[in-house]
């Protein structure tokens, strides 16, 4: 494939499964069972993006209060006061009563602080609000097209179900974005572990293997050249 | 991680699981099938806070009448009747056929005690009340939000199935509470046996393993040192 | 625990699993799949009552003749004919079409035979008449507060389906009730064999084990020294 | 238990099973897949009832023509005709669409030729023209209660699916018959056969074995000292 | 079993499973996933029904276009043309959405080239219109009546899914046919291969063992003395 | 079966399995998961065939843009820019929205470019604004007979969910195509791989057996001479 810039996502060791980062304008699923880390990655993508590699950044939530991100990014190091201050980074709140919006309002923030990240949390919540599944996959292809149309790389958080080994809430999310990264935990014996894959990558070539990561007191950490067991 | 104060919870050895105990104005889901003594470990989270703590706590329950629930933790020696006539604890009964009106109830009975500590008896009946899923995550949004302005740390019971693997009922509690308290009532052979996991804690490291616990006469206590197999 | 008085179920060593019998005025769920002598416990617990610990009991059915109940009990050798003479017995059929009388209706024979045991024969076949989930809820809790302001200890009769692995038919009776008994009735080889596990006894400590029992010519016997292995 | 004249089947080797035959005035679920013989037991029993025990029987079929039936039963030499203008054995096909009709239908044929036994075939067709599940248990109650006011002993025939391991169409039949007897039909390696178990008899002790049995050219022969392992 | 004529199927190898081949008059389902050769073995029926048992065939397909079939037909050496013209066969095409019609159609067509054989393709196609699971068997008693009446033997095609393990679309079509010819695809490790059983046939022996078969060029062949095996 | 022209697919080693290529005229589902290249397939049977068999091909997307279908192209080596200015592939976005007029786009597009080649990508998206089954079969008939009254091969991409063992998103779509290709991602210890089986294929004999495939810097290769193990 031709060699291409990539979108470094500053989550250590998650980029070199992906050749070198993601795929500038892709728009990326993050999906995993609850406590998997998904708010701590993209909150890495933002925070790094605009610390480290001079790329702005917007988080769209639709029910957790900003307030209640930004504190659990606290416990990761990772204090975005200064970085909101300089409109370096955007968190903002939707609420997902007004779907149609959202699309005005993502545009406006990405403008307004020239953002070339964008992290939304999360497409399961915000779909609760669609009464049909086609409206779902509708509404990411149009997300997809004004971030690609910004020349933003993305992160879509699903929320999948323990008891479930779908990549996604309504089954159609995969098949509209660019790539699937999907986290696992799983158990053996009696502990648990974190494993985490690269499903599917356009544009890319990618590790087709499970790879371990942690939650650290720094975030998350990936080990790229070890291979993961699970269940 | 940031050092911080903790809350304690009051059952012996679940404290070691999380790093020295809860982590104030966090709502924890405490989830498992029935029988797993959920109602028990909130009890002693509200009688140790009181008693031991210096914490007052609001008990709140939607069926459950609240002479049943007292008369239960009379038989693991926990007797409330001196501390709420102190006002230390209170109980109380919330009829689900008015959810609008569950916040200023919470709110009213913090601040009449001045409480700490409040437990939500359980997340699964009130849920029956509601028609849309999309409600329940927003009403426990709302209820995160008003207990962390009140500078109060929860636990909010999750009922679950014994055939489902899955962490709450309507499969959306463990996205938007701070933490996730797994309980375990599992066969091997001809013997039924009891395990915990702490499967989420947002703002602290945590034990990662699967530990065995007891419904003694005293109430529950955990094993933090011992290691549990279940099926 | 504090040592208490129990409720002489009459069955045979199962008392034996549960410290001593039943807790008095406690609501206990009895569930099993076809044929695992559910009635037959429910039987012998009012007919032992009568006859043996000087407790008058009540019989409630939705369905099922009374004649035919009786009928069945003669081969256990249980006769309540001379019971029912004396009023030590009352045998109650409701028509589950008026939900609403039932609460009236148990009452009221509680009352006329001073009885101090209830079967409810079942909460499955009332439960088919109730549209809403919560409103099984509402009603078991009824139940449970009426019986223990009469001083009543009850069995509630629940039937499950083989090929589940739950407590109950609407998954919501295990958690409003005080305890749960369940039978099995499971294959090994060409054999089939009957084993029960006392799951969950609020205000008591009990066997966490799996008891083989038989439905003899005298009804069930339990053995609580002998284990039992099921698939 | 006490001893009591007993219902002969007429099928080889089933009341060995059950202690010497049916309870008088029972109403026996026979469950079943497709291909299992279901049919062909159900017209022994008729005709061997009719021909060897002198007892006249009612067979009522609601979709297939009596006539197909008839010709399958020749295959097995079993001839109803001299039996039907005897007036031994009545054929009844019934038309579902007027439901409230089949209790004066079937105490009609029953009276007419004075019949001991009768055959239902099959509850599951008749279920599918009731709009509510509590109206197959009414339904199925009622029925039990003009055979047993009629002193008739019955069979009521139950389709399941191969996918399935429940005892019924609907999962309320088996609770409210007076018995279970479900035939298996299982594949081990390149070879299917079948096996019977008697999962529930009221008023009577059975074997709790699984037996094999034949669909022969006499019609089904069941070994009754023999046991059977299924998937 | 009295001894009888039987239906040819045409198929080499096939009659050997069932007692010399079809019970005349009789409705058999043949159910398979897709590409387990339905098609292929219906044709097949029809084809050397005409050409080599002198019976002539009516074809009813459903949806799929007759020159579509008759082309897939051409691929395993069947020319229907020839037969077409000399009033041996007929393709009938029939539009459910006038469902009423369908028995009217078979008839006439029957009669006009005196047919002796019928292939319905698909139950599974006709069931999709019909709103109500009652109708679907009442549908297929009423084509089970007028072929028999007029004299025929049918092959009626089911098309199952490969996740499950039943023995039809809708669940009840297994029971209101004469017999089941159940058409297995499975993979062992990275090889798929095919096997067949007869799950069920009224008025007659049949093998109880699954065989192998093959879509060869010149239609389905059976393997009746070998056996199968399949996961 | 007779010999016969076979239109290539372009892709390396896919024609081996398939004795030659697809058969003329023939409608493919191909299916897959989320990854599993099916998009990647379908673009290189529509670029190959322009490119090196003289064969123009149009390309239906009903969400995706066509901007995003051909960036992704360009990744494999693919750039379509000059076969469209000559006339030699069409791609065209078609909102499901006004799903009867599907047929006409379809037949403007293929007599503009005098097409030999289609991709419909996909049947799932489609399937989505379709309310009721039958409406699917259907279609997917109309479709399959204007490609063929319009001489042209075509691929229907359909799309699956990992924990399904489906062929289909509807479970119709196997039974009215020509043939069926599935592809597999599939996990064994922490390595994923690819696999891929002809299903079905009308008209053409085809390997029966499970081959690996590589997603390339050149697209998707096929190794018809290795043999791929699944879970």
């Amino acid at each position: 494939m031709p060699s291409q810039e990539r979108v470094k996502t500053g989550v250590p060791g998650l980029d070199e499964l992906t050749n070198g980062g993601l795929v500038p304008k892709n728009l990326m699923l993050l999906t995993g069972t609850a406590g998997t880390g998904k708010t701590t990655i993209s909150s890495q993508f933002i925070y790094e993006g605009a610390k480290k590699y001079g790329e702005n950044g917007v988080y769209v939530t639709f029910e957790e209060p900003v307030e209640s991100i930004k504190s659990s990014c606290m416990n990761y190091g990772m204090d975005f006061t200064e970085l909101e201050e300089q409109n370096k980074v955007a968190f903002v709140k939707y609420d997902p009563f007004h779907i149609e919006d959202i699309y005005e309002l993502i545009e406006t923030n990405i403008k307004r602080i020239d953002a070339k990240r964008v992290v939304i949390d999360s497409i399961s919540a915000l779909g609760l609000y669609v009464k049909e599944t086609p409206e779902i996959r509708r509404m990411i292809f149009n997300i997809a097209f004004l971030l690609r149309r910004l020349n933003c790389t993305a992160i879509l958080i699903s929320e999948i179900l323990p008891m479930q080994e779908s990549l996604s809430r309504f089954g159609v999310e995969e098949f509209v974005t660019d790539g699937v990264i999907v986290l696992y935990y799983s158990r053996t014996g009696s502990q648990f572990s974190r494993a985490m894959t690269i499903w599917k990558m356009r544009g890319s070539s990618h590790s087709s293997k499970l790879h371990p990561y942690k939650i650290t007191e720094k975030g998350v950490v990936v080990y790229p050249k070890e291979e993961a067991i699970i269940k």
